[in-house]
């Protein structure tokens, strides 16, 4: 950035960032290492801190700023890098305008506090605790999306949020093709001889948690996730977190029997966003070249290692030896072949971040119908444990047996995120769509990672991902990485290919 | 606080302290937990938020709303709480005014770069690495005198930051009477054959870090350190801090060797001041009511908790038997006895954060000499290690065999913190008279000692100091709990003593 007029802007943006850092910092903490009573003082702290942040964005002195630069902008003197700044920050200036600082204050001292009401509810498993706090959430996102404005649906307004130009009508047709494709699919594997035949609790041994963390940490550093830049860290939801330039940091939870499921590809599901933040260009940080282009495609680098590669044949090939000697005796008496298929094991279960690759669209594609529902007022607040429960029984054919295996089990709505499930299906179908590419551009992707070898497909990534932050849309991004229009069939094709043989139909 | 004008003023004053508390968070966590690389960025920020708390605090929005509330104290409308808070207040704007920004913020970054360079330069032991941050902060740190003013010596400018009222010419003959006291009175005790017959490496036995981290929480959770609004972690150098009201954390450095010098004791001195903080009222956050009143006030606190009650007799009575079943068998051929005179062998020694509390002053009156120096600019910053390694041989007879062992093993001068270093001792004269207090004030106080009981000795300190916060001078705030002015009579009783029975001269 060499025009002065972007350059004060870009000084300004980074003004603003500090105070996002210190607030990020704080919520990070919060969530990590807080003591308890904290918990009042630090939410009136970071309210306050999110005003600060919205004032100084929506200000005279920033408007006067932006505007200049906007001027150099329509005078064609800006180059690539310099007008896309100057792009998108005034496409955020618009929007943001669009929010009183009070409401911002609210919202951010109201998150804060339902966060820690949330964890005390799921903890008592019980709903009503936590209703109150919901309600009043729903209220303020359907304010917020009134704010925002929308064509058809409010909940595109919130949409837009974490995918921009994504639209409710779209995404629920989108939705009823997968649940379409999904719900024979399931039932093909259910009804398979393999399926019977498999211990569901197979994978189940007790491993001690030190070794678990260490394990993750060795399996994250071999995938180029950066620890001179980023730590890990315990905590009840896993997460991943850019402080700042160079501060990149994932959490996860620690359970005794369940490794895989909690701790490792939890890690590896991190670690493939933690990737994403690391390829962002530093040098741009508090700036939109800085910034992900949208939760899809930031979904879709965690999915692509969790998934694509950290639930393949030849990843397992490398890392199951090493594996099992980790946790001796542990897994010795399992084969690689008996320890891939329990990996993949599909079933209809409770708990969406526990769900396997196959029917983990479903369960986002509940949340969609539901919050979608509160969003454009069909639903109510009251009604979600039992709308909740109802679903699980038409999707899956199960039972809730309590609000913390089922409407409480999300973090997402406390902290007023709607809008932000629909990206988790997405991030499964670029995932697909990207290995696709990937596996034709890079000659032998499978060997080097039956070697334990990532940094070149690593380096694809950052090179047609990571590095272009808000560059181009999410569907310009897909377009150019892979040659195609995001699609589906690359993710049905995977899931077919995959479990067909796994599954032996 | 009712009267409107002081609300306004303790709003204003709160909002300033959210953006210190967020900063206090990344300063934490720069020294526990960042990543290495993040360091950069982080000075950054750090620098941009002190300026933006230096900034709203002298601006003109501020001074109006101060004014204000001078105004109302000048009525003599205001109740006791609210006249503090507009007199420290007035009091710290006077002072903060001098500052320029730009001045601010160049000390915050450039100390935070200094933190890591020190790092460094301490583990690599090589003071040239060092010198070029030193002799800037040097620069700053006589430019601080410069807008502060002064009386007779820049250094009183910089004292009264750590210890209001305090100057240096009384200290040079505070320091001094104190020398003609302790070079002869440790001349005793290594003459002593009691010293002969001890073995300094005695309580030196392996323990197992995790054990340590276990032994040190619970004795700090007993002693009243509450864990609720509080953390423990480690650091390279042992600090405790406030991230804000109900979140104060301790750290302290574990060594399989040194259970008593580095974690244990360290923790007990920590807890100290933590205790201090968690009895400033968390309802005035933000206030000169919950601020403590000096740094020599402050290290009474954790000097009577590690030296005065954590080194006594009775103390260990109690903990010794818990302390030896923790760590089982290593202290098992150890009696109570050999323990209580080891724990408290007096030496010369080259680290002051492990010397004992007889040779402890030795080191501040060496640190206070050179520091004075260079900020009255009578020594130079290259000279320092020549002359700090000749004070070493002449104060306690020792050769300085490196500069980590040497002029490099303090932290605070990495952070511009000239004039701290005498608070130390005085914390030592302020502990030992404040006990003495205590002893007539609560009966069986020793017995209670004996049998683990604290609280009613934490309640002690709580009412007679840690709940004043701002409110008198260190000077009124020891004659209120003990009925005295502050003396060294009570400390240098206390050392003769102890010490005369543990060495029987």
């Amino acid at each position: 950035v060499k025009n002065p007029k972007v350059t004060k802007l870009v000084e300004k943006l980074r003004e603003i960032s500090y105070i996002d850092s210190a607030n990020t910092l704080m919520e990070w903490d919060m969530e990590v290492y807080m003591p308890k009573k904290g918990a009042e003082s630090r939410s009136q702290i970071m309210g306050y801190l999110a005003e600060l942040s919205h004032k100084m964005f929506v200000s005279f002195g920033f408007e006067r700023i932006l505007n200049s630069a906007i001027a150099e902008l329509k005078k064609g003197v800006l180059d690539e890098n310099e007008a896309i700044i100057v792009r998108r920050t005034a496409d955020d200036f618009e929007q943001e305008k669009k929010l009183p600082s009070e409401f911002v204050r609210e919202c951010a001292e109201l998150y804060s506090r339902a966060y820690t009401i949330w964890v005390d509810a799921k903890a008592k498993s019980d709903f009503s605790l936590f209703l109150p706090s919901l309600k009043r959430i729903v209220e303020l996102e359907r304010k917020r999306a009134e704010y925002f404005g929308y064509v058809s649906s409010p909940y595109d307004a919130l949409l837009d949020l974490y995918e921009p130009k994504a639209k409710a009508e779209e995404l629920s047709s989108l939705f009823d093709d997968q649940k379409a494709f999904l719900v024979p699919f399931i039932a093909k594997i259910t009804g398979s001889a393999r399926y019977a035949s498999m211990d569901r609790k197979l994978l189940n041994r007790p491993c001690d948690l030190r070794k678990q963390y260490r394990f993750s940490k060795r399996t994250v550093r071999q995938m180029g996730f950066n620890f001179e830049e980023g730590r890990m860290d315990a905590s009840p939801h896993p997460f991943t977190t850019m402080i700042h330039a160079n501060d990149h940091r994932l959490t996860t939870r620690y359970q005794r029997h369940d490794v895989l499921g909690q701790a490792l590809m939890s890690m590896i599901h991190e670690a493939g966003h933690g990737i994403y933040d690391q390829g962002l260009p530093p040098e741009h940080y508090g700036t939109p070249l800085s910034e992900f282009i949208s939760m899809g495609i930031h979904e879709s680098q965690s999915r692509i290692w969790e998934n694509v590669v950290g639930r393949s044949l030849p990843f397992w090939k490398y890392l199951y030896p090493r594996f099992q000697k980790a946790f001796r005796p542990a897994f010795d008496d399992i084969s690689l072949d008996a320890f891939y298929c329990h990996l993949n094991y599909a079933q209809p279960s409770l708990i969406r971040v526990d769900a396997d690759e196959v029917t983990y669209n479903l369960h986002v594609i509940l949340r969609f119908e539901l919050e979608r529902g509160l969003i454009e007022g069909t639903l109510k607040v009251e009604d979600l444990p039992e709308l909740w429960n109802a679903k699980m029984k038409e999707y899956f054919g199960l039972e809730v047996p309590n609000d913390a295996h089922g409407v409480l089990q999300d973090v997402h709505w406390s902290g007023g995120s709607f809008g932000y499930f629909p990206t988790y299906a997405l991030g499964n179908l670029y995932a697909a769509q990207l290995f696709d590419a990937a596996k034709k551009q890079i000659p032998g992707l499978f060997k080097q990672i039956e070697n334990g070898q990532f940094a070149e497909f690593k380096e694809w990534l950052r090179i047609n991902i990571h590095q272009h932050g808000r560059r181009y849309s999410p569907q310009e991004l897909i377009w150019r990485a892979t040659g195609e229009s995001p699609s589906s069939s690359h993710f049905i094709d995977y899931l077919k290919t995959k479990y067909t043989e796994i599954y032996e139909f």
